[in-house]
């Protein structure tokens, strides 16, 4: 049965642009349910990296409308029994490896149902043991836009393999915390919330702690008030702090990586 | 004459994705044939690798719906005599220059007719000698997609440039072959088919040589039956064998690069 | 009020395609106007480069419908006084920062009218100062796919901030001009126009000067009149003079990069 939907499936993965992988998911989905707008979220996780993936996925999924539908495929136990899984939360919904890449997301929304994804009849024929981005989620989540009902997928399941991030230490007069994501700009996302810190007074200074790397960094309101070249801490655009270099790159200056413990001093 | 239509075009180049180049051609697909789903298959196929071009047009193409129409331009002859061609086969259309770049994903399926494309009309107005993907190419899929009629873009030919693939070699307990493509996971797909192989027993030893590298490896059904960073050998989602990593990358380990020749001792 | 359009909006960023921050614009987008179809020019800028996205969008903008929205995001001032503006010229509207990145393709055209944007009910509720792409941009653009009249985005302005290029000098015997961009495959794109040129004799030889090299170059139709890794000059699909390497890289091998002058002895 082919519906006519509009709605929306995102996918994010590490498979890069340069082989024909995206574009296979996105021609099973297609032929499954044509009317169906494909968004790219990333392709350019790290291999392997569910971590960043999860980063990624819960990032940009916020701004999605409501009933789109969330594909994640950092999948590096693929062919093996880790499970695939469909979360449907009250924002919409997520389907990948039940690995951590979609908890994060998942964690940030109050969660409906889980089901684990057995029925074969709505798998490609053939699943091969390397590719279940296009063998098995992305023909479950153009089943979806068609309204295919969730409980024909599979069975419930009540527990999904959780994100590793970890969570911010307060201890006396410092927070202790790690890197969410070091972007293409080289900004340092933290993991410390605009909660985490407080009342932000513009201009205060911070004393700042990587593994190979100690500054004191004014807490600005844009980057430009620094001059370029001159590193920063300001609120990112999605609300935790980050330590930027105007213009150029702080990561690669302070040699900093995603999931890198970060010391700051209030 | 706008038709309003649902076609899928799909775009396979070396272009990259920088520059205009790739927003040029949709820009006048969508201008001719606005109602056009364009899926990007890569522009990050290697500058000027044919080969490549046609391996990864011909890996995704089948998946896609049946009146799905594919530009592939990898052209390092444009502005030459190298003819522009639209090939039509029972599962959709291909358009591209006559170079080998179509021919893969041709030969997998029964070819109906080739046309050569001499129809100015079906061109843009002013074609410039370096960039038949827009001039030519982008437009008469969107043309095409807006059924105009296959006889309106040229005469009909008879044959086509073949791509270069070698055929698997089989000898005494030997199998002599090459790598179709080095994925960006560093996979090394094969062009050993899973007929070539016969029947394969989970866990068998092959002996598998490459330029630089002799290896025996163990033929696994999914990676993860082997440690991380361990080497193994697997049927891949194209259904050719595949030598890979868990979680590394065996192009680079073993320095294989696409069309180097690979023997495979059974 | 959401209004089913079918409206282009353009997307070009210094963002990359690693991140969540294309795919939040794009979500911004659809939540507001969810039938717009949405087209990457490039998010490969190279970053903080307002020069080359100035010309990767007049390059495209060209191609695409009359209507079409393009929305333009390199962006080192965000969240200072630089304006968020508007331009409507006879082919289409441009968005973005006021730091010369929309000037290049506005001056191509007629422009009718400039806005700045203020009216934060076309705004993100919440608008960070790292993110007006998310938060500005892509709401205001989405609004005017659905219609929104162009008052309502704010008050009229009459100038905005010029594109950083350099006018081609002619003196005797020698033109004197710059390198507006080198794309993906090396080719050395300036900005000495057809015109400049006048008459231009296929296999003329030319002397061309740049920083570190200084090279007689044959005039060329196609790539192909040369030997393979042979340098040539040719009209590009942009209708500059293009310094080029039969299926080399021109600029590689010439030191040469954006905005480098380049003198041309006639």
């Amino acid at each position: 049965m082919v519906v006519m939907t509009n709605r929306i499936i995102t996918l994010t993965t590490d498979f890069g642009l340069r082989d024909p992988y995206v574009a296979e998911m996105k021609a099973v989905i297609l032929a499954i349910s044509p009317k169906t707008t494909i968004i790219d979220i990333s392709h350019g996780i790290e291999k392997y990296n569910i971590r960043t993936g999860a980063f990624v996925l819960a990032s940009a999924f916020q701004y999605f409308p409501k009933d789109a539908i969330h594909v994640a495929v950092v999948d590096p136990e693929v062919g093996t029994k880790r499970r695939p899984i469909i979360i449907e939360t009250e924002k919409g919904f997520l389907i990948g490896p039940d690995n951590g890449v979609l908890a994060l997301a998942a964690n940030k929304q109050n969660i409906r149902q889980i089901r684990e994804i057995t029925n074969q009849k709505l798998m490609l024929p053939k699943v091969s043991s390397t590719f279940h981005g296009r063998d098995i989620f992305a023909p479950a989540a153009a089943h979806l836009a068609n309204e295919m009902p969730l409980e024909k997928f599979g069975p419930k399941i009540s527990k999904i393999v959780k994100s590793q991030f970890a969570k911010v230490a307060k201890k006396k007069k410092k927070l202790e915390g790690e890197v969410l994501h070091v972007d293409d700009f080289g900004n340092i996302i933290t993991n410390f919330s605009k909660k985490d810190l407080g009342r932000l007074r513009i201009k205060r200074i911070f004393d700042i702690q990587f593994k190979e790397a100690t500054l004191k960094l004014k807490f600005c309101k844009s980057y430009a008030e620094t001059k370029k070249q001159e590193p920063l801490t300001i609120i990112g655009s999605h609300d935790f702090l980050e330590i930027s270099i105007n213009q150029g790159n702080a990561a690669k200056t302070f040699k900093v990586r995603d999931g890198d413990k970060v010391t700051l001093y209030l």
